[in-house]
């Protein structure tokens, strides 16, 4: 792995893959190749020298444990890569050699190959938060009526939509996954300036040359060269760093409720999958597990990005190759984070049985508030102030179900046996009835947010 | 000051009023008094009722220490201010007390609140980003053919044109403020969602008191409470610590022209400014100080708002408080360093005799690959490239200019002075023909980056 | 107050006066002054000089608001302060104003001053982390042999001592006092370095006046200055993060034991405390948000005082003031952690019948481990862990308690019957049994912290 | 390579060898063969069965790829490396493989590989460290009378010992040596807790077992597991980050004395080091690279341990295994700077004679301080320092060195003349001379750093 183990564990396969070693170094590679069609269709190398560059332009044919340790001493992976490469051309034509990455500078090379790399990436993520996203949908629209308990500072409260709940989780995936694509459209762009910026040695013909490159590797061709000005691309790796925290707040969620003594949501079980064989109750969630760690990791990567933004003058000495050198981690977290939560909810256990139970347990007392109301309508407030506190007390004095408390109070006494409809106050105790704003809101939220998927 | 005595130094005594004490609690104030109006207006309560409700939302009117003390035990500074708004309503109106904050949750108050003061902030910064973007735009076109030493790595690559690099320097904030802009519009919303975020309390009238809230208030009506969803507010949060990072960029490139051996750029002088009694020589930049200060410390403010997003259910434990106590200093660091760096090139002092004396002591080596690729094109590439090397290294060696040292070979060379263009040869030394395509490039730069500003 | 409101609830009172502005000036007069009378006992200034600087060292007689404003400009709060001073003193002895301040630099008064005001935070928080401390010592004590579970990845995993689970609370709070001591050792040094840390205007007389000025302020006196070389300072402040991160454990597992379906342990309730009156049934565990809060914020302070340690030569630019400005936040969130905790952990409800119930909950299934050995002993490992199997999955299957599923199975089985002792396999089963390893070493563990502690 | 390609460029193929997937895995199979001989020795299984575990324990005999994509389904490595293990020892011998891992968890193996894996990393940074605190030492002797310009706030101030610079230079890394020595001794400490910390499944044996398996593995025995008590893991990994912090500041100042225009010290060339084909007089700072990109990097990965440090109960969910994954960068980071840096001070160039010039072209403003208080010892200070102000601006006006400005001074004023020493004054404009207190304080601190470093 291109990665360390406890790094690798924690991601994909498939993300891992993208920013190899090779996948990179082809990245530059494919920039050179780019850079020598785009000079010789401005007639400013030949055609046959574009070609012969071209041609070795493969990064499987290069050693790329050699070009590291040279790089050490360079100072940039892209000067020992550019001599090898110019070494295999020479020895075909020395002429043709002699135009190898003409014009360009290290960072062009390296910062264009970051993006290549970041463009796949990029894809992998829009697949899996698309299908996460429409996945906790498709839970919200099944569960608009099921009642949940909502829970703030970590205490139950009161009673809420559990399509409403899962229909948060997903809001955040659809910005994050809109955002993605506005802020890539703009950070995806070449980079090639030259020595300091200017394509000074192109003459007059730089400008054009980089049109061309863009095009050729579908890229945004920017205004100016981004040697020092990083914003637009810090910005993209923030918006992963926000997918991440909306990611490890589901994992929150589920986890906490997947905890022995709640039980609401279960991650699925299965072959080898969060098991513990010395605790055979034991189900642990594992893709919460990996999409916290990514939760817990991403936020300080976002800050190195940040960190290194202030490079000096036309390149900076130090924060750029920070800077370059936390990147991968963002997408490698994202993803692994992504695709463990993708796997959680597609086998999502849902015990709605529980969350009853649940909300049973605590005797009626989160509907003391609505009962509150409703008395308050009838008896005037202050009455029905002072009676909910003598009935909310003796249920916890009693342990016993606010309802009950409230039917006897109730049947003892004539005057607010008359004034009362019984089985409006019954009403107030239901769950499914508790449910119904957050239920209403849900079915607003639910199909602007498919709206925004498609 | 309301804040610590390091920190008021380093930011503007405007935007510390914006988060002042005072100023947040009036901001709570304002939500309740615009909650009342607008349940009043969709007859959830008396017209009376929001009147007097209304005319005790004045902060000055309360103890803030007080509150503040109460808040601790609370754990929430809504609770504390609610329950002393209603004591005063109640001194006027039992009835009336009854529906202060009514519907509504500690989060609502204080998000909102949140919302109202941040929106202040932004002003305050849009204000100063506009100002040091034109100005900057300003210099840059009046140096489009100034030539300057890039610096790549810390060391003196080739020339370019100050203009350009101005204009480089405005780039990233003419995208911050289209960026904060564009943020703004979602992340400056309405906080209303009552206990659990369903607004249940007040039936199927919440939307449409959510509305009112939100137009009362001049404030974006979210489709859903974002007590646990802060993306939005976040992404708000990351686009100023990427201003920051884009000031801090500038800080740093000053701090160095400004060093004494460099010298080209200097901050301004003036009663009280950076002076050095026991230093007659010294002028601190104490532009750049405040700003690289403000770069040093948000990328950490950033992290703390992504590493805090995974908050817990419906309402966060701890994290949804650090992420409020994080706030503020992003504003005040980006106001601090907006306003320093603005005063800063109001009067910057540019020495474009420095500048090309420091150009001239680089001996005219930085025009090697000009000099070499104009000979290529006379005595072919490998004739060129040897010739080169012998030719540097003498300069080199002999501590000459190079223009001097290829002057004296082409004059004892017949065949090289038959061959080449002298006058030709001269013009690749000159530093003002070297900005030539970084004078292009800014001149294309720079009024896209004026249309994008106004 | 010195803080802005939304930090100023999660802290005290106590140590914003710390860190406040009188309180910070008057650290930078009081170095003053001891500057003054090292000087006057040294010879370099005359006795009377000494005397009447030391007279005008009094923060109230200072306009701090005007103070900060001269800064922003100066670069510097020591410059505005130094020159106030001077006047104050000129007015008196236009002589004695020359020595104001005489062979010390900005970074001398400001440094020391920092290290003053944090010796006074050590104490204050050296006192509740020594009570905080001692308490869980003294629950770990008498809770030795109480059960409760114990939890991993979030899920029940087997029981343990509760005793146990205190004392390793505590352990981590011991380790920090040791090591705040032995850091605070090193890092409470005078700055004394003058305009480039060679004390070079007071000429051998330099040495001298420091050791005289560090036995004054009662400090120690470093080899050399520290103007540049953070490391202690950095080191001591770091301590402070790794203190506040273990609070932020306890408080993880106590709002998780607190949560409503765990109810396990319980803040402790009392007037204003919080509570909710919208839900009677609310008890939110606002100790544990505060130092959550606490949590949340300090390990970006301390990445921010390691991000600007590359301080620039003699004196930093922007770093050196990022740090101290970012300094006090960490006393400010460690003791407010600390102080909640503290009182969390004196009023704490410990409810041992719950943790009893939410083991028997787990139907003797996290047991199953102890019960397999018990019987491969006797019947073999494979038979064992075959019969276990089975024994667990119809324990699961039919919602029954393990040792029923098991008692049933040795009846039923005449072999079994005949080769197990009924009672020791019961005894597998009962929770008190099940601690002992755990109280074992709790009983190891809590008097090598007691005497650690004292 | 086992990390990123731009992960592998900034560190050092040895680190990168330690923390290597085969490498850990061998740690965890060293802990397990450990674990069997300790039961063995205790009598807990047969010595035989220690024997087979203990010879399958080759770390190249397993599939790693395999294991890590088993290790995501089951959320830890551990759990399908000790399968591996058992399925190995099983084919030999049936009953053995029973006790393979027995009475461990995941969390031992994984942290105690952990501990093992960094023991080998802290020996080659120990190496580093000793080397190039060594050099600078050396450095410093040699040059502790060489003047260079002291700066400050990015200005040159006044005139310090180059020697002193090296010292100072040199302090932090020696006391983070001393730091990383104490802070080993805790940290590198077996875990071995079992299921939940107890070690309960050994029964009374369980101490006995720990003191043997880490006595065996030559690590410190803890009092308790530290399972989710990483205080003295974290502040391990933080002196990592503070002595990266100090290489930082290293690299800060090299980076900024090599600059063109300043060009006092400049990094070693030679073959492949740092140069640029395009730009003959480049020669760049490709160690201070290394160093800046470790300190702009290593502090997120410490505010990372730090924020990972609440875990919950006996094993966390996420942050555990954050904390982990972070872990290998701080070595890679601070190995790679260390080992540049060490290679930048063994090929130093220093140039004293451009030192001296550049201290020449402040043209002796830098001493205006020394001769103003020499001046007033003679002419009483109010004179005097009327008088440099006269002198020093007419210095700054007519661009003359302040010394012939003095002299003219001295020479046209009869009083002057008759009272003033002129050869007193010269020598308070001599660069040696301004460099005695820093060379005497450099005399003082470089033995004692020398005899901590023995």
């Amino acid at each position: 792995m291109s990665v360390p183990i406890f790094d690798s564990f924690l991601t994909t396969t498939d993300i891992i893959d993208v920013f190899d070693d090779v996948a990179v170094i082809q990245g530059m590679l494919d920039f050179e190749a780019a850079l020598a069609r785009a000079q010789a269709a401005e007639g400013l190398i030949p055609a046959q020298t574009a070609r012969i560059i071209e041609k070795h332009c493969v990064a499987d044919t290069f050693d790329i444990s050699a070009l590291i340790v040279a790089a050490r001493r360079a100072g940039s992976m892209a000067i020992p890569l550019v001599k090898a490469l110019t070494q295999k051309v020479a020895a075909e034509d020395a002429e043709a050699a002699t135009k190898v990455h003409w014009g360009s500078t290290s960072q062009d090379v390296i910062d264009t190959a970051a993006v290549l790399v970041t463009r796949k990436a990029l894809a992998l993520i829009d697949g899996e938060l698309n299908s996460l996203a429409a996945r906790l949908l498709t839970l919200a629209q099944a569960h608009t009526q099921t009642p949940v308990l909502a829970r703030t500072l970590m205490q139950p409260a009161q009673v809420t939509s559990l399509g409403f709940k899962f229909a948060n989780w997903a809001a955040p995936l659809v910005r994050s996954r809109t955002q993605l694509k506005a802020l890539a459209d703009n950070a995806l762009q070449l980079q090639l300036g030259g020595a300091v910026g200017t394509l000074a040695v192109m003459g007059d013909k730089g400008p054009a040359v980089a049109q061309r490159v863009a095009a050729d590797l579908g890229l945004a061709n920017p205004l100016a060269n981004w040697h020092t000005q990083r914003d637009e691309w810090v910005r993209l790796g923030l918006e992963v760093a926000v997918l991440t925290g909306s990611l490890g707040k589901i994992a929150t969620d589920l986890s906490l409720m997947a905890q022995g003594e709640i039980a609401e949501l279960a991650e699925p079980s299965g072959q080898g999958r969060g098991g513990s064989s010395a605790m055979p109750h034991k189900r642990n969630p594992v893709s919460s597990m990996i999409a916290l760690a990514a939760a817990g990791r991403t936020p300080h990567r976002a800050a190195a990005l940040l960190a290194n933004m202030p490079q000096e003058h036309e390149r900076g000495l130090g924060n750029w190759q920070a800077e370059l050198a936390e990147w991968p981690g963002l997408f490698l977290s994202a993803h692994g984070a992504l695709t463990a939560l993708h796997e959680a909810m597609d086998g999502l256990v849902i015990d709605t049985q529980r969350m009853r139970q649940n909300i049973d347990a605590l005797q009626g007392l989160i509907f003391a508030e609505a009962v509150s109301i409703y008395l308050a309508g009838v008896i005037g407030r202050p009455a029905a102030h002072h009676l909910m506190e003598t009935l909310t007390a003796r249920a916890v004095t009693e342990k016993a179900h606010l309802s009950d408390v409230v039917r006897a109070a109730v049947n003892a006494d004539e005057a607010l046996r008359t004034q009362l409809d019984l089985s409006a106050l019954d009403a107030l105790f239901d769950p499914v009835n508790a449910t119904g704003s957050g239920a209403a809101m849900a079915r607003t939220l639910i199909p602007q947010l498919l709206a925004q998927l498609a």
